[in-house]
């Protein structure tokens, strides 16, 4: 690893590994100019980032750093003892939206804050508004809950995001002396434990290579491998909750709370690349891959379990109650975007976008003001509306909330909506990879010298995407191309000469030159899955997805018929409104018992066969009340 | 209502009604001889009971009494805020279990707790090891977790068993200054709220029942009024988890905490009846039979959520982690024996044979030393058998442990396992009722006089129940037995003559003098179930019963293939050692990802078909790990 501080500060991307199949070209290479992603990056930058600041201003979890500095801790602090995070949450969100386009500001309200966060921090580097004062617990004593590390995580996350896109300032400095800080007091002969919740691992590690600092990458090894060796206090939910059951080398499936396991699964593979470490990264792809097989829904979220937040048996999958947290598909998209970057396999990137298109953008509504914490994939009874100005519980699962009392979900959101250009295109020395498709510009470069390609398309909506080289290296361009898992039977189409190209990674078959033409073409007929039958809860059911779009019914609470009345009756039918799925409509006769020889099995279906819209999973509960199903019964 | 203290004390019931269709007889006058229930009342006697006890003072639960009168509180109190509540719950096991029959051990044992517990009491009647020493919260500072009333209720309830058992005790006298401390601190002009765990509600009226007490009552009344109109602060759960979201009066389901849920309900009927409130029972049984039709596992198990261990949306009743607290299977018992004994409706008996078949008998172990919380419904990988000398989280899903942090439910399978004779017969003035099929002798008062009825059988492993009469007063008696819902094609045979007898109450045609010999008998074939559709969890599966015992499927961990790898095959088989299930294997393809057109529709599925045994629900678990399944997929 190189020693010169900021080594690779121009790679503007969350992650950016210092070996593996594949680099990231980052975000500031990629510009995207219209389409679904666009629409969402500019919500978020006219409204989701506010929305997040306002709330935390006004609960007073701003307010925390100004109250620490005034001598008014611990009695008027507010917030959960981990809101430091989603503070640096918004300010990450910042760094990474200032670096998409200048926004002066925006600007001064960013250096605000970290100049308010700045006065916070002790001559020894620690910084958190929870502990250490008069009156509150000492620093570190809660090392289960106290999500001290955690915070750091986040902070150096921002720290990244800052100096990848606008270069040293205050608040990298300030994750600086958290980092020495962590290094000192967790390092050998220090304190020899973990956080509750892994997050400091992969953001030491990623602070480290910006920064050069290879005892970052020592102290994030450090805590990798004391998890799992029972370190942490016993709790309730059991120690797998946080991952302290079984060392991540030895560990054979994602477990306990969802984000905990994925943040970890991203630090463990960091972890890996930088150690040269093969046995690791074997080990997180092992339980990457069973997870996806036999713990994750099919939009890409993760967590079944409202208790503890966390991870399931295999195949227990049921749709009702689906946890799902927004931040565990986040998460999700982390760890797999790692592994993407580290083994080169397309179905690394085939995850993280449907976790992009069925839980990221799932969570906040149309106007930005609202978000899902959970993401449940069937609805039976109408939600109740979130009243705008109060603060909701984290798992009411119900409608999108304005925020929650446990707020890490909309911060998350907007870190990584700000971040999107990042997950778009990479490049092994020879070729550039388009690993999700955007219409608007990537650069990358490769060993022949810089190529720049135009893209054209309005995917998801449609299956048709263009790229056109605007500029290449004297020896022509290579050029690689994501065919969806879900994609059998697209094409390729070389200035006007189609092919087939099977899902999995497409190599353009010849070198490219300014003015050359590429067009993929994905099939986008609804397609009706099926899931694995030892999944209970989808017994006898079918799924829609469009493309990368998980879709469901939603029946409005004024609508006939709720969801849980309607029977598949047929094949969906693509319209120029969007698919249709033909259904029979079924009255149940309640018994006084619901079970017995004669109960149930048969309730009556109606003979009249009609038609109901199926729409993107991430656009329901934008309407009102209602009920909502992912997967439909059939007959 | 009489005014002389122990109006009621001759019938040695939990709960006796001052109106209603069916009085209770008492367990006093129930001998149960032999058979299923003896064995458990025996393994309670000489295990349950003693295993309780030895937990509690092990872990210092009985201790913290001693420690309060030696001032080592709080720094030496042990165990969670409502540990009294357990003590109590083991002296009602054992005020039941020495009116069941003398035991000078068990008496002394009883009186010596007693004692302990009684220096405690303050002279204004307050009476818990928690709050209100220096150095602990005040009183009642926590009405919503605090667990305070709860812990009288619990007091109050054993008094109540050890009164109409025994006669009055100190243990009466404690209990009475705690009821008469309850009316003073939160009667009117007092605290206007309620306990965030109702329970104190049931135990008041009962406890005034006994006692003559009106204002015991009219307390209880304020509790159940104020719940609802949200007295309590809002917590993470919602209000709906202590019930405090909508009156009992004017709720149409159960909903929240299912145990909580239960035990209010049980008061709410106990006060309609005390207030001849015909409204508030209407709203009662309202509740209960929506309870049973929508929220209720086949196994008479209420609650499916692990988080904050409460009943789901109507139809959500997924098998996998069924929370099904044992608990909240007692609660449904207490509330359904009311509704019983308030209307005459036999379906409400059926609802207490479930429960007891399949929820209380299903917790012990067959040695008595191990018990569930909760009672999954499937168990797909094999559980961890608890560390014998181990405390154990509550809800680990896996396999019986001997004691749990939370430990409610071993104590409340023990006294409820003591005083089981009190649900087996009534009497409606005229005629004798018999709920619940025992081998042994039930007498009853009538009108006319004594009945005694000498009642031989093996039920539920068969289905013949003989009645002898052995005494009658003058006129004869009438004899009405309980025909289950479930048991279509029941006959009645009167000395050598049959008829068919419908489900419901079979009411004898004529009146029986001594020597007269009543057969019933029930269908015992194994019989399939399904499930209403509207329940995801269930699609495409059924489930087999036997009598009132519900089946399943255990496979141990040595056996080849796991539950999920079996179909049915056919339809079960009746032999001399139990049912049997023709089956077949499966073996499931795993795919990289388990969503698609193609994917786990059909896993390959053997041609050769095999038996398997269908065993008690209640037994699964005794053997070791192993997978468990009630519900098996068809085809």
């Amino acid at each position: 690893m190189s020693t010169s501080a900021f080594a690779r500060t121009t790679i503007a991307s969350p992650v950016s590994p210092s070996r593996g199949v594949l680099s990231p070209v980052g975000s500031d290479a990629v510009r995207i100019s219209g389409g679904f992603w666009a629409d969402l990056q500019s919500l978020n930058a006219s409204t989701m980032i506010a929305h997040c600041d306002y709330w935390m201003e006004r609960l007073g979890w701003i307010g925390n750093f100004d109250a620490a500095v005034e001598g008014r801790l611990p009695d008027d602090r507010r917030g959960r003892e981990f809101s430091d995070s989603d503070v640096y949450k918004l300010l990450e969100a910042m760094a990474w939206e200032l670096g998409r386009q200048a926004n002066s500001d925006l600007e001064q309200r960013y250096s605000a804050i970290v100049a308010r966060i700045a006065r916070v921090q002790e001559a020894d580097g620690y910084l958190n508004t929870m502990f250490g004062r008069p009156g509150q617990a000492p620093r570190y004593s809660d090392l289960e809950w106290g999500h001290e590390l955690y915070c750091y995580g986040h902070l150096m996350q921002a720290a990244v995001a800052r100096a990848r896109t606008a270069g040293e300032d205050e608040l990298v400095r300030i994750a600086r002396r958290a980092a020495d800080h962590v290094c000192e007091v967790f390092g050998e002969g220090g304190i020899e434990s973990v956080c509750g919740h892994a997050e400091i691992e992969p953001a030491l590690i990623e602070f480290g290579r910006l920064l050069g600092e290879q005892r970052y990458v020592d102290q994030a090894r450090l805590f990798l491998e004391r998890r799992g060796t029972q370190v942490l206090e016993d709790i309730e939910f059991g120690r797998q909750y946080f991952q302290d059951d079984v060392t991540v080398r030895d560990a054979e499936v994602l477990r306990g709370h969802a984000v905990r396991a994925t943040y970890l699964l991203a630090g463990a593979i960091d972890l890996a690349i930088e150690d040269d470490d093969d046995e690791l990264l074997s080990a997180a792809e092992r339980q990457m891959r069973r997870t996806l097989a036999r713990r994750t829904y099919i939009t890409g979220g993760m967590g079944s379990h409202h208790e503890g937040e966390s991870f399931g048996a295999d195949f227990e999958l049921p749709s009702e109650r689906a946890y799902s947290e927004t931040c565990a598909g986040i998460g999700s998209i982390m760890a797999n975007h790692r592994l993407l970057l580290a083994t080169g396999d397309s179905f690394f990137a085939d995850q993280v976008e449907r976790a992009l298109f069925n839980v990221v953008a799932t969570s906040p509504s149309e106007d930005g003001r609202s978000f899902f914490y959970t993401n449940t994939l069937h609805r039976s009874a109408p939600g109740v509306v979130a009243a705008a100005d109060e603060v909701s519980p984290r798992a009411a699962a119900s409608l999108r909330a304005p925020w929650f009392a446990v707020s890490c979900c909309p911060t998350n959101v907007a870190r990584t909506v700000a971040s999107l250009g990042a997950y778009v295109a990479m490049s092994d020395g020879q070729a550039v990879y388009l690993a999700q498709y955007v219409a608007g510009e990537v650069s990358a470069e490769t060993e022949g010298g810089e190529v720049i390609l135009d893209v054209d398309t309005s995917y998801p909506s449609e299956g048709v995407i263009s790229f056109t080289v605007t500029s290449a290296p004297s020896g022509g361009a290579e050029l690689v191309l994501r065919v969806p898992g879900w994609a059998g039977g697209a094409t390729v189409q070389v200035d006007g000469e189609a092919s087939s190209a099977d899902p999995g990674w497409a190599r353009i078959a010849r070198r490219l030159t300014v003015g050359d033409r590429v067009v993929l073409t994905l099939p986008m007929a609804t397609r009706v899955s099926r899931a694995d039958q030892r999944i209970d809860g989808l017994r006898n059911q079918v799924a829609f997805e469009r493309g990368p779009v998980v879709l469901c019914v939603e029946r409005l609470a004024s609508e006939e018929f709720a969801v849980d009345d309607l029977r598949v009756a047929g094949e969906p039918r693509d319209t120029v409104d969007g698919p249709v799925l033909p259904v029979r409509a079924v009255t149940h006769h309640d018994a006084e018992w619901p079970f017995g020889a004669a109960v149930g099995a048969s309730p009556s279906v109606e003979a009249s066969v009609f038609e109901v819209p199926l729409i993107p999973y991430h656009r329901w509960g934008n309407r009102g009340p209602s009920t909502m199903r992912v997967w439909m019964p059939v007959g």
